[in-house]
Formats: C-alpha cells, structure tokens, sequence
C-alpha cells in the first residue's frame, strides 16, 4: 500500500474506533440497557457520534484524502487501494457537508426515539411516539436539504443507505416486481391447493427453539469464537471487529419460525460480515458494502436455502429430534408447505416469500409522502392501515401490529426500507447464477453441506468488502444489472410447486 | 452554580461520556465478548482511552479549570461547587503529567494481558500471563516516575486508588489490625467449638441460587430498573451513568456462598453508586469517592449485614423455600455459624471476615516488592506461595488457586488492594456508627427491613458523591480518623460468641 494511502488508512483507524464503541452502545442499548440507562446512554451515544463525525470530516482527512487520490490516480479501479480512497471521498464529500452538531442531535433524538418507540409499542399507543417521529422526519428535512439531490428529495436519504441506486430506478424495478407477483398471489389465492399450518402452532418450548438455531447457525458456518447470538425484540446483526460479529434473534413459543428464519437471516448478515478480509479491519472496506447487498445474503440464507426442501430434507429429523411430541408425525413434505405457506399477514419481519415484498412497497410509498409532504406524521397509522387494506387486504387491529412494528424509524432510518427489497432482487440473481455454478448445490443442502455455497459467496461479494455499490459489484462479478425477472421466475417456479398451480 | 463552574462541567461531558462508554466495552468484554473480539476491543478501548485523556487534559480545560478556581474562591471547602473544582484540579494536575500514548499504551496492554490471564488462569499456566505482566509493572514503573512521590514509590500508585492516604499510614493501619486479627486467629484455631459446614457444600442448583441472589438485592434496595445483574468469572460493579449500574456474580453448585455474599458485595458497591445525587451526572463527583469509600459500602452490606445473624433470621426461610432438601433441617445457628467459618484458605474472594485481610496483607507486600524491584515477576508465584504459607499455613496447589486467582493485575492497577482493608476499617467505623444511631437497626434486618441502613448511608456517605477523601468524609461526617480498632473490636465479638472464646 502507497505511503499516502497508508497515512490516510492510520488517521482514520480512531475514527473506526469510535464508530465501532457506538456500536457496541447500541447493542447494549437493544440487548441489555436497564430503562433507568436510556437518558445518559442517548449523550454517550451523541458524544461518540459527534466525536466520530469531527474525527471524520477533519481537514486533516480532507489533505490525507487528497495526498492519497493523488498517490492513486490512473490505479485500476477495482483495486483495493483505490476503492477505498474512492469510498473515504464519497463518504467524505457527503458527511463534510453535515454539521457535528446535526449528528449529536440526530443521535440524541434516535436514542430517545427508540426507548420511546419500544414503550409505544408495548402499549399499543402510536402517541407516545409520533412527537419523536415528527423529530425524526425533520431532522431528515434538514439532511435532505443539506445533501441536496438531481431528481427528488427521497434520493438523497436513499442514497446513505444504497449508494449508486436513485429513487426512479427503484420505483422502476419496484413496479416490474409488482407486475410480477399481484399474478402469482392472485393465483395462489384463488387456485392453490390448501397448505396445512396447524402443527406450526403447537408449543414449541423457547429454550430447545434457542438450541436449535444454534445448531443450524454452527452447520451453515456462523463462526461461535467471533460472534455470539442473544434475545432482542427485534433481530439485528452487528460488527464491532472482524473477530466480532454478534446477531439477535426472538423466540415465541407457539411460532418457531420466527427463531429459525430470524436467526438464518441475521446469520446470513454475519456469514457476510464474518467473510470480510481482515486486511480491509479498521477501514471503510471493513463490513459489507451497501444495505442491498447485505439484504441479499441475509434473504439467500434465510429463503433460498433456509426455506427449500434441501434444507430441510437434512434439518427436519434434527428438529424432530428436538420437538418429537410436536412434529414426529409430519412428513417432509407437510413440513415444507407450511413454512412456506403464503397468507398476507401484518409483520413483515414474518411474512412469507410472495407477500414480503408488499410490505416493502408500502413502506418505501409512505415515506417518500412524508418526505414529499403529502402525509402528516399523525395520519400514519391511517395511511398504514389504508395500504395494507388495499395491497394485501387486510386491516392491523393494532398500531403495535401496524405501524409500530418496525424498528427502523426510531433509529433515524427513513430511506433505509427499500433496501430490504433490492436485496432480496440480488439474491435471487446471486442463486441463479450459484446454481448454475456449483454443481449438487441442492443435494449438498440436504445432506448439511453448506460450504460450497458459502465458499462461493466469500470469493463472488464478501472478498470484496465494501469496496463496490450494488450495481458495481453485480457488472464486475457477472456483467448483469439488477433486475427483477430473477426473482418472479424463482418465486413462480417454487410456488407454483407449492400450490399445485 | 457560577457561570465559570458551569462551563467547566459543560466542557468535561464529553470526557464522562466517553470514558462511560469505555466503561461499556470494559463490562462488555468482561461478561459477553467472544474470544475473537479480543483485538478489535483492545484498540477500540485504546483509542477511547487516548481521547478521554485528550479532552480532559487539553489546555481548555486548564484555562477554564482556572477561571472557575477564581470563581470558587473563598467558597466553603464543602460546597458542591468548591469540591467539583478541587476534585477536577487533583486529577487534572496527575493527568497532566500523563502523556496521552501512555495512557493509550496502558489500555492497549491491559486489553491484551485480561484476555491472557483468563487464558492462564484457566489452563493454570502463569507463563502465559508473565510477559503481560511484566509490561504492566514497566508502565507502572513509568507511572512512578512521571507522577513522583514525596516518600516511596508506591505512594505514587496507591493514590490513584486511594487519593489523600500515604503508603506509610497504610502500613500502620494494616500492622495495628495485623496485631489484632493473629491473636484472634490463633485462638480460634486452638479453642474454637467446631463448625459444621457440610451442608453449605450439597448441590445447589444453580438457577435457583440466581434467583435468591435476585430476592435479596431486591431487599437490600438495588433497583432494578436502573441496573442489571449478569454472570462474570470475576464478580465487579460498573456504573455507565446515574441510572444504569451493573453488577456481575458468579454461580457455584456447590458452594453457595460465592453467589450469596458475591451478589451481595457487588450490590453494596452499587447501592452507593445508586444513591449519588443526580444532580452530580456526567462529573467528577458523579460517582463513588475512593476505592476504600467504596469497599466500605460493599463490605458492610457483605459482612455487617449480610453474615450477620439478624440478616438470617429473615432470609433462612426463604433460602429453605428455594432449597428445601439441602437446608429444611438446618436452623439458624447452625447456619449462621457455618457461613461466618473461620478457616484459613486460598482465595481471597470467598475468605471469611477474620483470614481476609491476610489475604490482602500478602498482595500488598507483593506489589511493594515488585515495585521496589525487590520481586522479579518470574519470582511471582514462589513469592505469593511462600507468603500465603507464612501467614495462613497453606500453600496453593497451583497457580489457579494462587497469584492467578484475582484479575486487578491484568487490569494493570497496582496499588489496588490495600484499598480493600480500608474499606473494611471503615465498614466497622460505619457500622459501630449507624448502630448507635438507628434504633433496632438489626431486630429490623431480621424483619427484611433495610431501608433505614440504606437512608442512613446515603445521607452521611452516598450524597457527598465523589466530593472527599475517605479521610475527609471520616473527619467531616463524625468528626473521626480511619482506625483499625472498631474492626479489631467487631470481629472479636462476633467471633468470640461464634467460636464460644
């Protein structure tokens, strides 16, 4: 590595420091913080990001940066010393523009907004937290003005989460999925043979729930001594070092699914993450790249693999073994029609295949009428119930159901939800071409082999760290552009096996 | 408070949050962090380290520190306003003096040599920890030297600890209870009735003792809410802000008494840092005053409370309820006096009242030595057991058991024990206090009333924050000095009717 870029890489090591404390105080915050810890860990946590953001966007990074650049010029694009002078200065450019007192106050109204957030939910009591949605939305106003966009407003938030993908783009790809799927859901609907759920219902006690993710964690390569998994009301993975990346998973006792799909999918996130070159530690390249791109590993663990037949054809006789009274008499078949039945239901983070990605457009057309100003903050649990009547219909009987039920909001993230659905596009595309590449992928599941998979992954996205946007990644690996036609063909197929169509 | 006082605390809170975040990843990585994490946190607590240090000695800070020692002029030495600008001035004038590499290095080192003494101690290999603590030593060697001393230099470490008592006064104090305590020892060693203990050595399942330790400090007036009880292989207390204060236990099967008196201990700690005035959050006097202060608190709510007959009167029932075949047939007597037996033993943790401070004695002639360079490190652990065979007749069947039983010295704090003997001076100075002065203050603890030793506390000892030495709060509050006679006088009573004298 250059000398220049060298010294740039060294100045930012207290940089990743501090951000990766504040991750630290996060997960505390959602894992073990007592209520009473709430209001002196919002200013710890504003300090760190303040801290965090000057150490940043010092003038001192912005003439290492510009040494750097310099020491890089006419560098192959790909390599890795110019992506990340490449990365630092798109990150720089946007964050100089944002002021430290901006951060500190966007980090104190996150905090408060997510204790809020928890107690509204707990009490089905959308009031308790519309005053610190109203902060939030105007604290994204103000980022949203200061960053600046070509096309619309709602460009500027999406792009702190998938930079490279602009709002039309989505819509455009958002709308051709749609096109796709009302069909296939109407089909499903009105033709599919019944699918039996009721034994999914039974109880299932949470601690044997709790050993067997750990089981299929271990057996789809999680590493245990560089990560570990806890109980949160919402799962999330997090990365405080290369040698720690922690997930979180919810346990119900009369829904196991929700243990086992949660913990696949936050495994995905952490294989991701886990996967990431220890030469890329303490730098911008050190974690996965976009949101979208996360998604997709997380959403090709937890669905592709974590709900075919091959998985389960190997995982079925060892949760049998876990759950004998509940599940002996269910052949693999049964079993894999039910967690794979299709209901349009209020929770996204439970919903199946065919349905998720409506909760997806939902929230991806609410908040760009926020942020366009065509919805108040008040009339959201209206606008709410009004969508999912009209796309899913269905009415959530609760706000803590309706729009309580995500996370994301109480941490500042509007832009953020999109992602969700670009990455399941991409992981449809990743295991067309994985199944075309490996040979006996399926037949490897089934008998518990999951590291040609994993392999494959680690040398086509987690080599790379973050080095690539989504479309960059997707043309250099395998010259194709995100596309949604992946997706339907992989939903059709699978589904129409399901449902006998 | 002044305007000039008031923009000096205002400056320092950045310096609180940030080193209360480094006290978040201190706990985490005591209680949850995978071994893989060990790197990444060794730097992340390197770097938070190095910029609290920055902001607190920053010249700002000098120049408002000054500014605000005009404003306080004159003022009473009592007041909150003087004493947040003295208790600032005395660690400003030791930090100074500390470059901030140092201080980054110390952390760096500390990091490391924890995660390698858990290693040594676990595989009993001293060798793997020697090098870390050799480090340790030569900064603290460093340490001396930057900081100087007036009459040796351990003075220069024990008043990190212990601000305001001399290495001198420590050893008069410790010779005048030594003279006390081998008297008493012998006797009961030559005339003492036998103990029974065999029943405190059955199974006792150790989920069930999580929940008596949960009952009791419940009782004692730990709140919940703003704190959390967590399993560590070393029991501490941590304090990340006014309301959030945690504590560690640690879980035998058979041997209760390490979680009992261990959750007990730990609560003493935190019911003082529970019961600083809010008014003290994000400063210097937001927390408990010295280590001694602090020990005191911990050990009287262990020993004068917890041990005490009184104490079992109310909680025997329940801990019967809780094991009914390990204790039905036991009364009170016979277990108040098997959990106050006398036997000299290896572990300082789980030593009883009167062998205790042996245990402390030995570390400190230890750290003299090694500091005096009179104690090669390599000559660690022949030292300790030839001490531990002068004192208490015994010697350590291994390293486990001997010099690597306590994690300070990876910690890197030398000077830290002594700390402990005074706090227990003091807990019997307090306790023989609040006797006098709280009518029926053990008829009520035998009624699970505690709340009147609690208020008491926290009106002469907890409401002064971190405002005076141990000496100064003796000498303001009833107008004493530390002495060892009351813990002399305490210990051959109680010891006298136990042991029938």
């Amino acid at each position: 590595m250059g000398e220049k870029v060298e010294r740039l890489k060294q100045h930012l090591y207290r940089y990743h420091d501090v951000s990766s404390a504040a991750s630290v105080l996060g997960w505390d915050q959602e894992v073990n913080m007592p209520p009473g810890g709430a209001e002196g860990r919002a200013e710890q946590l504003a300090t760190l990001s303040a801290i965090a953001h000057e150490l940043f966007v010092s003038e001192e990074t912005g003439r290492l940066l510009e040494e750097a650049e310099a020491e890089v010029e006419g560098m192959d694009y790909r390599s890795d010393e110019a992506s990340l002078v490449r990365v630092i200065r798109r990150d720089y450019d946007k964050m100089t523009k944002v002021p430290t007192e901006l951060v500190a106050e966007f980090s104190r109204v996150t905090s408060r907004a997510f204790v809020a957030w928890r107690e509204a939910r707990q009490k089905d009591d959308y009031g308790l937290f519309q005053p610190h949605l109203q902060r939030i939305l105007d604290l994204s106003h103000r980022f949203v003005e200061i960053l600046g966009y070509e096309e619309e407003p709602y460009d500027a938030l999406l792009d702190f989460y998938e930079p490279g993908m602009k709002t039309s783009q989505v819509r455009t790809l958002f709308e051709e999925l749609k096109g796709g799927l009302l069909p296939l859901l109407k089909r499903i609907q009105a033709e599919g043979a019944p699918v039996e759920t009721e034994f999914l219902h039974r109880t299932y006690p949470v601690e044997r729930q709790w050993d067997l993710t750990e089981v299929m964690l271990r057996k789809i390569g999680y590493d245990f001594t560089r990560g570990r998994q806890d109980k949160a009301p919402h799962p999330f993975t997090t990365e405080f070092s290369h040698g720690d990346v922690r997930i979180t998973t919810r346990l119900y006792p009369d829904f196991p699914q929700a243990a086992i799909f949660g913990s696949i999918h936050e495994g995905g996130h952490a294989l991701y993450e886990q996967g990431i070159p220890a030469k890329f530690a303490r730098t911008h390249l050190g974690h996965g790249a976009t949101l979208g791109l996360h998604e997709s590993q997380s959403r090709l663990w937890e669905n592709m693999v974590g709900r075919s037949r091959a998985f389960w054809r190997y995982f079925l006789p060892i949760m049998q073994a876990f759950f004998p009274k509940q599940l002996m008499e269910v052949d693999l078949d049964r079993f894999y029609r039910a967690i794979n039945a299709v209901k349009p239901d209020l929770i996204r983070v439970e919903a199946d295949e065919v349905t998720y990605n409506f909760h997806i457009f939902i929230r991806f057309e609410l908040e760009q009428a926020l942020i366009n100003g065509e919805l108040d903050v008040a009339d959201v649990p209206e606008a709410w119930n009004a969508k999912y009547e009209a796309y899913l219909g269905i009415t959530p009987p609760s706000d803590a159901d309706g729009c309580l039920q995500d996370v994301h909001w109480s941490h500042g993230t509007i832009g953020y939800f999109p992602t969700y659905t670009i990455g399941n596009l991409i992981s449809a595309q990743l295991f067309d071409r994985a199944r075309k590449e490996i040979d006996g992928l399926e037949a490897g599941f089934a008998e518990g082999e999951f590291k040609p998979l994993l392999d494959w992954l680690r040398e086509h996205v987690h080599s790379h760290g973050a080095k690539f946007t989504a479309p960059e990644l997707m043309e250099f690996e395998f010259g194709e552009t995100i596309s949604a036609q992946p997706l339907v063909d992989y939903l059709t197929q699978k589904y129409g096996e399901i449902y006998r169509l």
